[in-house]
């Protein structure tokens, strides 16, 4: 029998061995299917058949752990291996690895489930590499494929996945299988933002994921001399993109505070000090949990652009995503509750502003989530940080949430 | 005797012979001592010699080209070689051929004049290759050099400078000379701008140059996630930069409609569409003919920025250009004034936007600028265009006014 530290002790050191991976780079860096994402994939199934857990890889590189129950009926956990470009520590690898603890932990303590329990360990999640998002899950969920895709140094995404894929499957004791989908999704993961810090929380209970739009916007003016141009003879795109970013600021506070609104990305044309921009691109990202009010939202962004006066300058909108609000499943949300309750975690309800895993897998079985705090609200960046506590509770809710599911 | 036709048809060879140099090109691109630059300097002294003037060039390229009078008292007239990337065919060129015809025009009408015609086709004036403008008038007028700069692929300007120069000074029968200085300097130009269109004007009468400042603001937020940070718990460098341009557009507008305000530069970081910008940098040019309302708008810029009020936001304001206004010698403008109305030519008095070399020279010596019309006002684009009856225009007049001083 482990001792409780030594546990923790191995969940210490199976982290460190995958931060180390990205130890020459500034923040952590696993973009799918890159040399140091297939590292963090088999050093999971070592650490997973170490464990005595059954390892299986897909073809997109999903990693599978299973514990074996008395039926075939899976409880499943988990989250991504992937990370953005110069990520944090804890997006995504604390689920992977939370997950195999919790695991591991009910295995040692209470030995055989009923239901099989399975860790789940996603290829891709963040779409930092290739322009496409949750190809992990989808893969196992909705049986979608990737379509023909290249990354920044024209690689594509086939060629990048079987490289990598045919070095997991060639493991020891590595099942190539697509398994059947579980009874049950839950995953464990940083909240990303400074809700909990600022609540003096320990868990978010997570009822589901906001609705999201991303629309670009261009604007075409007319590109001239700074100096020799008259103010009242100029189609500045840039100050006509300015107007607009800062009715649709007013427009968006107006309609609710809750619908978060963001201008991420705004590029320049020909962007030199001395000439008047011609062009300015820029991008809105929308998101709220009610679907109408995101509607509401593309109108007036239409009637904005619509209301501007002067007829030189032209806009184009175009909306590229639309990602529906999702609702968590409200069994798995209420036992939860209980659960850190008995535990004695303060917890708070809360909509996540940001998609995950299980916005795929709510599509097709019962799914739920655990928030964790996030020091600062800070995420996507090296100064991501959740305290060795905070990450505790999060695995402690998780292993009673699986251990009243499947034994 | 030349005829009057075959004149302009020896204008019209000269100009297409310097613009087929860029024809590999878009637009025109004759970058300081770059070889095409070489190469249309190295073709002005050829015409000159052809034409029977004394050819001359200094260290700095700067190609001088004297019909000796009776004694050593110089008028001079001309502009700049170089161009912006993907310039015009007009801008600099048109006043160095356009001096160069003036010039020949009156040797053959009038034979030797009584003080020396020189034509001037300075180095460089636009600052597209390395981060220094004027830097061939400055050489001549002011005997400035330029220190240790680079251009974007690494070559020193002393390392391109010399090179460039050498095969000029190798031509045959050129002499390597910076002469002394002209009692009067008058530039041809096109206008650049759209006033003279509106107008329906055929020349343009310059009293001076306007003032010019330029600042960088950079904002400094907090990067974070789209969806997961709520909106009163941002501070994003976008939206307070927006606030910040709508904010001084307003104020530049009602300060004076001749204010010209153009923020043309504008960096996002990170500039990716799902994350709140951190940080933002612009640029800010303003110019006007009076220096202190610059000052009053430059005060203007630093209480927009002390008046915002999210303390996690910090602001950086600097100057980095500050060209006082230039007043260009009044006679000079009298009598090209008068010379216009007895050539029945349509003018009106201007303040340009844009600076010049007679700017630099307006330092040392009496100077005057004549512009002619810019089609749709546009200029520093493949699409700049003056008709060949303006172009004709500005030459008359030069001559006229050359004659005046000269004979």
């Amino acid at each position: 029998m482990i001792r409780a530290t030594d546990e923790w002790v191995t969940f210490e050191r199976h982290f460190q061995q995958i931060i180390q991976l990205s130890a020459k780079t500034v923040g952590q860096n696993r973009l799918v299917y890159s040399p140091s994402w297939v590292k963090a994939q088999a050093a999971l199934i070592q650490f997973g058949q170490q464990a005595g857990l059954t390892a299986m890889v897909d073809h997109y590189g999903n990693v599978y752990l299973d514990f074996p129950g008395e039926d075939d009926r899976v409880i499943a956990t988990g989250s991504h291996m992937d990370t953005v470009r110069n990520g944090g520590k804890f997006d995504g690898l604390y689920g992977v690895l939370g997950g195999l603890q919790a695991i591991t932990m009910l295995k040692t303590r209470f030995g055989a489930p009923r239901h099989t329990l399975r860790l789940i360990s996603f290829s891709e999640e963040e779409g930092s590499r290739f322009n496409t998002t949750f190809s992990g899950s989808k893969y196992y969920a909705l049986h979608q494929s990737v379509g023909s895709l290249s990354d920044q140094n024209g690689i594509s995404f086939e060629q990048a996945r079987s490289q990598a894929v045919e070095q997991l499957q060639a493991i020891n004791h590595v099942m190539v299988k697509r398994p059947a989908l579980p009874i049950s999704f839950t995953e464990l993961h940083i909240e990303q933002g400074p809700r909990l810090i600022n609540a003096h929380a320990a868990i978010g209970l997570v009822s589901g994921i906001v609705g999201q739009r991303r629309w670009s916007v261009t604007v075409h003016g007319t590109s001239n001399h700074a100096g020799t141009t008259p103010m009242n003879d100029r189609h500045d795109a840039l100050q006509a993109a300015v107007t607009i970013i800062y009715q649709l600021n007013e427009l968006a506070h107006h309609l609710s505070p809750n619908l978060t609104f963001t201008v991420g990305q705004l590029t320049v044309s020909p962007n030199t000090s001395n000439v008047i921009p011609g062009t300015v691109q820029f991008t809105i990202d929308a998101r709220h949990a009610d679907d109408h009010l995101l509607d509401r939202f593309e109108q007036l962004i239409g009637e904005t652009l619509n209301r501007q006066t002067d007829p030189h300058i032209k806009y184009a909108l175009k909306r590229y995503v639309q990602d529906l609000p999702a609702t968590f499943d409200a069994n798995l949300l209420a036992r939860n509750q209980q659960l850190a309750q008995q535990l004695s975690l303060t917890s708070q309800v809360m909509v996540s502003g940001a998609g995950h895993d299980s916005y795929v897998m709510n599509q097709v079985t019962p799914t739920t989530m655990l928030f964790v705090p996030s020091e600062g609200g800070i995420s996507h960046a090296p100064t991501e940080l959740t305290y060795p506590a905070d990450l505790k509770n999060g695995i402690q809710l998780l292993m009673a949430s699986l251990h009243a599911q499947s034994y």
